[in-house]
């Protein structure tokens, strides 16, 4: 068998890559390739090279002839070394000759200095303590299995936390069987596309993401909108679609709950032609009135795919949601996840699944209602003294709030608010190309989660000077 | 403004949703929503209910109305109460109607007692207090945005540890800028086919992994087989394809790294007709003798694309890999992966590039090696003693070792393997279908560091035991 270039007793240094070849003694082609490393930039001034004897037993070569070398580009000017530090790549006094190190990164300092726009919550508010003790406390506990190849279906930890939760919060029934782990509720989209061909085509409400529209057409999914009113999007005229995209705890971006008879009427629908309903279910937990709404689901588990995840409420960082499904499409979604996990972290799934059993989740989304409700009550209040024309909607529930505006002025009001340094976005932007009805008129959707807690105050000043001034 | 649902004071507890409608007192009408919730199986045995002031602060009622349906309730035997562990679902007297509890996942009781199939490290020998110590330095100090909307790019801090890293180590002539983040090598390849498009057919190795040849065919890419010898893939007749997959630190899975002078000719051949070449770097960092073999990325970076991962040796759980790519490929490769980080965490990102940049990842490297290449010496031990006219190859690097066996033996080994309990592929698993070529004949592919450390000794002798007897 060849020697070996681990040497056992030294081997817990750094690794470092050389090419010994060409003439000369070990110490001097040792040297020489040293030297090639640092002027080539490959070895960046300050790292830390590998302690001599390391290198020695790596390169099969003896002590002396490391330490030798060490010692000279020591001398050299190419290394430093100090007590303690070890020896280190010295400050360039060389001009590298590569190229790969002239690139910058493109220049981020125009950024607006308020931000107003929907869909991402504080990440200041990320409780870092709880979760790195529940990542402790998973990690302790978890058998090894967790750190193979993984499962697409999802870690069973997170799907029986996921099925409890469900159910009491948000009125879901169905078995951690019949949950999908995926990256969130766009790739649940994607999923469900895969797997129902998209075939018939699919009904969205003519307020959505464009987000969402734009990757259900690459999935070949052609979408026809529905009317949206204050009891929610218009389900009466699906026809042979072969599903309905709704947002019924919270009509996005408008904000009514979906009512209660269109919630039983778009379920008829689909027990009678075979549709499905998608129900995203994207901020359930965040309600600030005393009228729950459940999920669709519980309606009919045969018949609705509840999507869901902890972007809104935790941190889209995670990237961890689920799908809730009907019995007959689990292996399909689960196939078309591909053979191996390639999405989720398993082990924060661990994390996110004693996250959840711990109560620190509960604590987590009751703490951030409350502030959401607190910054909702400050938007609704300055608006009332300060622009008491604008009308105020969709506060029930939410990280976010419509403000109604005059017929024709939304461009000018979010052109406005860029010149106050105010980033917020325009009914408009999330309308349905195909949409013929405007019940919505002209408006802002005003993200009130957004900004830090010391930027708020300052965001909703930038907002007032945007809008159209109190008198006519 | 409606009252709030939500009483500040109150706040901490558990969260639970009822739907409070019907005929009756409203102590009548919370205790059928309660027990409708225990009946139908949404709130489990021994789920625990919110204290019932907060109940009654989500719900608006009376405090006395709650606590005398709660007590009502376990007078009834549906809860129970005890002091310091609150209110929770009695265990199950009553039958649930839901269908939803009566699935059963699927029976895994027919695992094999040994497992020596490749790709996998053994996930016991993952670094649970090392990766929890870099998570919480990373963690502590990470600037919020991390907890934002992510970068399809990969975090900053990653791909400078990676930049340094990979030169030092893999000899990668790189920046951070030209480095994106990707879940692992597969979905690196799949960026790169939607971003060349795949026109011209790709050539990859006559041996490789099934997974990646089933991958690209999905992604419309037709790949041409390249015959595999001692020296690595024979690349002369590349031709006018438009790019070659390689794994040329030790060909996957017949074991030889890819000669110097098909380094240069593969370089020679993307310059003159611009094509690519697709490094798959999938076990450079598992070398056992002296002669270091760099990246054939150090060659060319503008015409070499090198892709990696912590699957090999870390654990595949993370979902973290990285593509190192030629500038002007860079744009298009983030805008492939889509408007926002959907695949890796952005925590797990940052845990990683703390543990890259604390040494620890050099650390676990090593630590692995030296496990790896005692291993290795053991295989090769044990077949010396009780298979000596089994050849064995491949063993200078990597995971794995392949045994040669005599001709068309191959398919009764791996059965005879089945029946002693031991899980092993064999080499025509890994044949392109349309190889003519088989230069490596029949052959196991044993990956001996999958097995725990207490499992490793049996998985040999059950290997030794479905060997072709000494004696013919």
């Amino acid at each position: 068998m060849a020697e070996s270039w681990v040497n056992p007793a030294e081997s817990l240094g750094a690794d470092l890559h050389l090419e010994l070849t060409g003439p000369g003694s070990k110490r001097a082609v040792l040297m020489r390739a040293l030297r090639e490393a640092v002027r080539s930039g490959r070895l960046a001034p300050g790292t830390r090279l590998p302690p001599y004897r390391s290198l020695a037993a790596d390169l099969g070569i003896a002590r002396n002839t490391a330490a030798d070398a060490y010692a000279e580009l020591v001398a050299e000017g190419w290394l430093t070394a100090r007590q303690g530090s070890g020896t280190r790549v010295a400050a360039q006094q060389v001009a590298p000759t590569s190229p790969v190190r002239r690139q910058r990164t493109p220049d981020h300092s125009h950024r607006p200095t308020y931000d107003l726009v929907q869909g991402r919550p504080d990440p200041s508010a990320f409780p870092r303590g709880a979760w790195l003790a529940a990542a402790r406390r998973a990690l302790t506990v978890a058998s090894h299995d967790v750190f193979g190849p993984g499962d697409p279906h999802g870690r069973a930890e997170l799907r029986e936390a996921l099925a409890g939760y469900l159910a009491r919060v948000r009125g879901v029934r169905t078995s951690p069987r019949r949950i999908v782990i995926c990256s969130g509720v766009a790739h649940g989209l994607r999923l469900m596309a895969a797997v129902t061909g998209g075939r018939r085509g699919w009904a969205v409400e003519a307020y959505g993401l464009p987000f969402h529209r734009a990757l259900l057409a690459d999935a070949g999914v052609h979408t026809v909108p529905l009317p949206v009113d204050e009891h929610g999007a218009r389900v009466g005229e699906l026809g042979r679609l072969g599903a309905v995209l709704l947002t019924p705890a919270h009509q996005f971006p408008t904000g009514g709950p979906l009512g209660p008879e269109r919630r039983a009427a778009v379920v008829d629908w689909a027990r009678s032609t075979g549709g499905l309903v998608l129900e995203d279910d994207y901020d359930g937990e965040f309600r600030y009135d005393r009228r729950p709404v459940g999920a669709v689901q519980s309606l009919d588990p045969d018949r609705v795919v509840l999507m869901g995840s902890v972007s809104k409420s935790l941190s889209p960082t995670l990237r961890i949601g689920w799908m809730v499904l009907p019995e007959r499409l689990v292996d399909d979604v689960v196939a078309a996840k591909g053979e191996r996990e390639q999405w989720s972290s398993a082990t924060e799934q661990l994390t996110l699944a004693e996250f959840i059993a711990s109560g620190a989740y509960d604590r987590h989304v009751r703490r951030m209602r409350q502030r959401h409700r607190r910054r909702r009550d400050q938007l609704v209040a300055v608006l009332a003294e300060r622009a008491p024309r604008v009308r105020v909607t969709g506060i029930a529930a939410g990280l976010h709030a419509v403000l109604e505006l005059p017929p024709g002025s939304e461009r000018a009001v979010v052109k406005a608010a860029a010149w106050q340094g105010l980033a917020v976005e325009g009914l408009a932007d999330f309308r349905h190309p195909e949409s013929t009805d405007l019940p919505a008129g002209d408006g802002l959707v005003v993200g009130y989660a957004t900004p830090p807690e010391h930027a708020y105050a300052g965001a909703l000043d930038a907002l007032c000077r945007a809008l159209p001034p109190a008198q006519p």
